[in-house]
């Protein structure tokens, strides 16, 4: 009889109804946490309450369903994907009381937008590439990481008396320090200090040179890894013919030399 | 008769004396409209207003001749830069009286300006290519809009205290996030929510990442589609000559075949 | 005797010393340009007008070594950088007294460092392959022109009485849209706006995506017709093996009729 | 004996364990550097003093352990990276009382963090193939310097009297052009001096297309860079195999030649 139940589930998870049905109820969701940021009227706020108790357990059905129509059990929470939707459901079943919490209970709530990534295949892949176009960028990001950590331990030496809300210690000076990387307001953090030290311009100039090298590094890195890839996959699909030239040029050479021996 | 007319017309529309008139007419309509936001003399006044009357007469008249001139009538309104003209035109012969309803008949006028596209076919093109480009960068958009719409729902709820005016509800939280993506002025917003939240610049920084990489990843997908369109092209050039190669070379293992068997 | 004289002119052109020694002169020039714009005492005054005499005297020198020595003198003023090396030459030696017209003679001056391009030719290879690559973009600009000017009028004509500073006219408001296309504090124009207006963000956040558009569209522009051409470079050197191996086939299969008539 | 000692401090030199120490040390004097920048209570004040002259040892005992150990002493301080570490290691050596030195001191300190760069291959990598990019880019970069030379002085020339402490002299305009070019504020500019001259919207605006320009060429000069190189790579891979089949094409034609002379 459990087997029955597993097959049946199997159908209703794989149906497209039912994919485009989780999609509607995540919108809803999404439309539901909008609409409590604005000031709702009371009739408003309990058909938000009810909308909120169906979600909750609409998407603890889906994952009981999803969870016992999977062949293998041991390795469904395994899946990075799984694991985010289980935690986001048995967060959602906590009952708070407490306005404290209840602040974190809505944060939580926001998150079962990002469901829409879980369930739309596409979105997934797109995620799935970013998270692996990361680690190839590991070692910029490691060179970005020592220049902000070189420059935000001289800003906080040299600039702590003369701003201590911007270089009162390294933390805050690697802040300051990524607020220049944007551009914003920099020139008043720049003519403050030269005031000080006129030559600190040269601080904040090779800064902002290192890191739209080191930046501008990145990007390349990017575009050709990305081109790299481009191009493996055209000369996969060309060599055979090439390999196959030179088989058929084989087979004529073999034929020649035995009409030679002949 | 009618056909006989309808020659004349369809030369008239082919005539490039016609189409650089039409050019000459919108330039014409671009200048009116930037000179009536200047302060003009009364005689100006006179002469706009005539140049205006002039304008949305040829305008009709050089509709009438494409519509007369074309063979297929049905289809004539399935293009859309047919609808776009023919409604630019229709505006602008409803007689409009009341001051509410000018403005909007100026701004109707404005759009005149955007005929130059529909007429150049240089532009047009350019513009069909863009509008194809879009959906290729569908799911990235969408994700961006994730990350906005999850982004804005943790704002409002938690700095909707700290400044209603920026957090108050979930759209407006939507653009003041546009504008910390374009890092305007993002870190006084920053530094006001910093004061309750100290540990609010998280919020700050991994927004700006995740939106610059998702931005990231829209340009390169953009250049890798134009280069796997180059590619594509350049392959559809060369394979000809490859599977060539391949035919001489079956040829000769036939007549080789052939003396083998003799 | 004039051959003789043009003979010795040409090895003076063409010798890498006097190459060196108009470039080093040229840059006296550029160092006598930026000394001026501090406040010097009266002996460093009386230096730099020795150096700018001698230096307009120089460079008059140099274009008659150069005039003289050219063996197509007809072709000589077809050339831009001739011409403008002569223009340059031609300003500085108009006397000057008059007060206002002084700072015209300096800003003539500042021209002469653009020299240092017309000179070394590495940058005048990059000034004209930049000047080349403008054409290209021609229709992109266009539409890029059209979008502003649509914007400025629509601009104009809403925002008029909100800021006449901003939105005034139409040229006004042009300089306006370049601000926000730059993100420099353009929110402060939108909050304005929105005041009057509630809906206008759809005014700013439209036309930052247009702009940013067409822009990306522009850089995609450049580097696919960047890669056309190493393309085309690339193919122009590989084709001709591809066609030998063909030539090659033929010959085989020439000789291998002639075996089987035999 | 001395040959003993090499080869044990070479083992040392290439373990695992030792490269991985030295890594470990340079986080720990990161973290001091890190740690001095906060107010510290007393007890910790001399846990850094100490820890300061520990690592100060450390990287003595580590780089004679690498001299020692070196085959070729002689080309050993030719190296870059090994010129920085013993320099790191001297100015560390020598003591410093006065409270002047004491800030440079802790300066020289910092640059400890860099020696991750030097011991880390892969950043030794990155930072080697940026130091090789730079004078590929040399004439765009002359380029961009002589753009803002002319800019610099004829707006110290034009706008000296309007803001001297923007536009006082060459030095500092081309600070301030700097700062336009990062869009930085950069209206508050141009309204100030186009209250005097109303036209000198053109300065910054044609600065602003210069600079991007001059950018942009940038850009797509090392797009184009590493492109190219990756292609040589390609072509590379795939020569032989075309010039395989041609030299195969003749062995098949020798043998033809053969069998029409039997």
């Amino acid at each position: 009889m459990y087997d029955a139940i597993k097959i049946k589930l199997n159908n209703i998870r794989n149906n497209k109804v039912f994919e485009l049905l989780v999609v509607a109820v995540i919108i809803i969701s999404a439309l539901e946490i909008g609409a409590k940021t604005f000031e709702l009227p009371e009739s408003a706020i309990s058909v938000t309450t009810f909308l909120n108790t169906f979600i909750t357990f609409f998407f603890l059905a889906e994952l009981t369903i999803r969870f016992v129509a999977d062949e293998d059990k041991k390795s469904f929470f395994r899946k990075g994907w799984n694991i985010f939707d289980t935690l986001v459901v048995i967060v959602s079943l906590i009952p708070i009381e407490d306005s404290e919490m209840a602040l974190l209970a809505r944060l939580v709530r926001v998150f079962r937008v990002l469901r829409m990534v879980s369930v739309v295949p596409e979105l997934r892949i797109l995620i799935n590439s970013l998270i692996k176009a990361l680690p190839q960028l590991g070692y910029v990001v490691l060179l970005m990481f020592i220049i902000f950590y070189i420059y935000a331990a001289i800003g906080s030496f040299l600039f702590n008396q003369i701003n201590p809300v911007l270089w009162g210690d390294i933390a805050i000076s690697m802040l300051t320090l990524f607020r220049i990387m944007t551009f914003e307001d920099w020139t008043d953090i720049q003519y403050e200090t030269m005031e000080v030290y006129p030559m600190s311009w040269i601080f904040y100039i090779s800064f902002i040179f290192f890191t739209a090298f080191a930046f501008l590094n990145m990007v390349i890195g990017i575009v050709v890894n990305v081109m790299e890839e481009e191009h493996q996959a055209a000369r996969a699909e060309k060599q055979p013919s090439l390999s196959d030239l030179q088989q058929e040029l084989k087979e004529i050479k073999a034929a020649l030399s035995d009409l030679q021996n002949k």
